[in-house]
């Protein structure tokens, strides 16, 4: 499988996102405003892709900031950070991972400028290997929900694509096969922009993990009919009671797998967890341009002149939530308590 | 407006509803068969309007019957309807369309053949101007459940182009501000043949009705901000007990606007109205091909090779239904006396 980014040669090189499945393009960034425009632009995406993304994006600024005095040096730095974390709004992640290159760069700085900076540079490249290292986990965890025999429904794309590598919700469901269970993956298409008919398809596929690609309208359908034993997605963002942000439409899954009595975990490591927030009534939801609603794939499919709107997210309140999956093990109602505590395990 | 679909010099003449709203073009049906290959291949869609072009395409192959033999004639009509009744198996108007062909047929026989073909092409244009008539009605009874100010979701298309003319559920949206009464419309795009983006767009468009498009997977977070105050669809078969079926992506919303305790309309002819069926469980569901949901608007998606269900309806049972609006009048729950009610009423 493709790396989904990396780090080599003071660059950023990321599969392109928006070309996938049927091209394999890369894209090279050689500043972090670049880093920026390939978040903005779903070059890549996915909460815990997008976090290590922006650790990235803090290294590359820093290299490149031209000072050796310390305070302008972590002048420059913040500002870079204040660009960074601005890029989309709602997934949790970015500012976590900003938040924590800041605080390398604190423990660094007696190093002086130079110091930091390959600090900063060593800790990006720490936060992808932690990433797969905690979507292992995550799996070896969230596994055990699934039987053998598991038909599993997910909506977007929460596999390697989405992180580092190895898959938030994909990752369970690809630690399940490798426990020797058999699971048959339904994917949501996931309008506007595909990430299951493109991503998770195509994951899947190079994976030979079964999957059958469904238009969004179809997945009541499929649950009436009894084909659908489980549901898995990742999140963006969870608030303290363990509503999830997530992308538009999970929450129109989790309202039917309620009413067809089908479990519905959220897969996610603490990093998309925002403790500082009470509910998920705080959590901003970015609107993003109307063309990924009027277009698909280039091609207009609406009159011209009518407008759309592109809410890229929505919330899932916790009691249609059967279980989060993180790496530090799975938690069921309430989670309030149970996230406190697994903040406070360190 | 364009029409949907006219009788004209012994042809049927359709506008092709697969290039709307970028292209307008026509296809004219010569013979029967291209009337099947139009409805198959989605040209036309919509139960009403295939109804309408079911009955004109028993008369444009009654009218190539070269025999002058009452029984021969009869036994080459009754083939033909066969086919015809074929075409696609989840509307129920194309069976009710086909059987009042034969009633018409069986009525005008002791006429001989040439008596026979022109009623039967009479009947077919008088089953436009009806269901026009008919739609007309809805709207007039159905107007009266929506508010001024109203903001209404509709799924899937079931306006002029999915009838003969004026629409079912945006004939109710058209009565409304007819009556006055300012509506906003919200389309969802509904995949995969994208009749919300495409058609019902266009139609509120051409008629100055706000309307915003908007993605299947959005639907849940539009009624969480309490932005949709009525939901109203069409449907394509209705069940004794009051069971919808519908366009795929229908009982989605449905779930959702019982959720959220936002009432959701059908409207639907008489003729949708299948009394010979207990409940939903009886309606068979059309499966299509793959393409529809691997491609968009001719490009593809998916990456080869991984499949693809597409199923065309749904069922949404009859306890999500706030009421059912008809030519007859609006009946709410329970259904099943009221409708037989309305069959016994003439």
């Amino acid at each position: 499988m493709v790396e989904t980014i990396v780090w080599k040669d003071n660059q950023v090189v990321m599969i392109d996102q928006r070309k996938l499945p049927l091209q394999e393009k890369y894209i090279i960034c050689k500043d972090y405003r670049s880093v920026i425009r390939a978040i903005k632009n779903l070059v890549i995406r996915g909460a815990p892709a997008i976090g290590v993304a922006a650790a990235m994006g803090v290294a590359l600024g820093a290299l490149k900031i031209r000072t050796s005095n310390k305070e302008r040096f972590r002048a420059k730095l913040d500002a870079i950070c204040r660009d960074i974390v601005q890029a989309r709004p709602t997934a949790a992640n970015l500012a976590w991972a900003v938040e924590r290159m800041k605080q390398v760069a604190d423990q660094a700085s007696r190093r002086g400028v130079k110091g930091v900076k390959s600090r900063l540079v060593k800790e990006a490249q720490k936060m992808l290997d932690e990433d797969i290292a905690i979507n292992r986990r995550m799996g070896r965890y969230g596994q055990r929900l699934l039987r053998n025999g598991s038909r599993v429904l997910t909506h977007c794309n929460a596999g390697a694509l989405a992180t580092g590598g190895y898959g938030t919700a994909l990752g369970v469901v690809r630690a399940a096969v490798k426990a020797g269970k058999r699971i048959e993956v339904f994917a949501d298409e996931t309008r506007p922009f595909l990430q299951g008919a493109r991503l998770t398809a195509w994951e899947m596929k190079e994976l030979n993990i079964p999957v059958t690609v469904i238009t969004d309208n179809s997945a009541g359908y499929f649950m009436q009919q009894g084909r659908v034993d489980a549901v898995i997605v990742g999140a963006d963002r969870i608030a303290e009671n363990g509503d999830v942000a997530n992308k538009i439409g999970t929450y129109m899954v989790a309202v039917l797998a309620k009413t067809h009595k089908i479990p519905f975990y959220v897969a996610a490591p603490l990093s998309t967890i925002d403790a500082s927030i009470k509910s998920g009534k705080e959590i901003p939801i970015e609107q993003r341009g109307e063309k990924e609603v009027t277009r698909f794939l280039g091609r207009q499919a609406t009159p011209n002149g009518v407008p759309a709107e592109n809410p890229a997210f929505d919330v899932t309140p916790h009691r249609y939530i059967s279980a989060i999956i993180t790496e530090k093990g799975v938690i069921t109602p309430p989670f309030k308590a149970k996230i406190r505590r697994l903040f406070a395990s360190g």
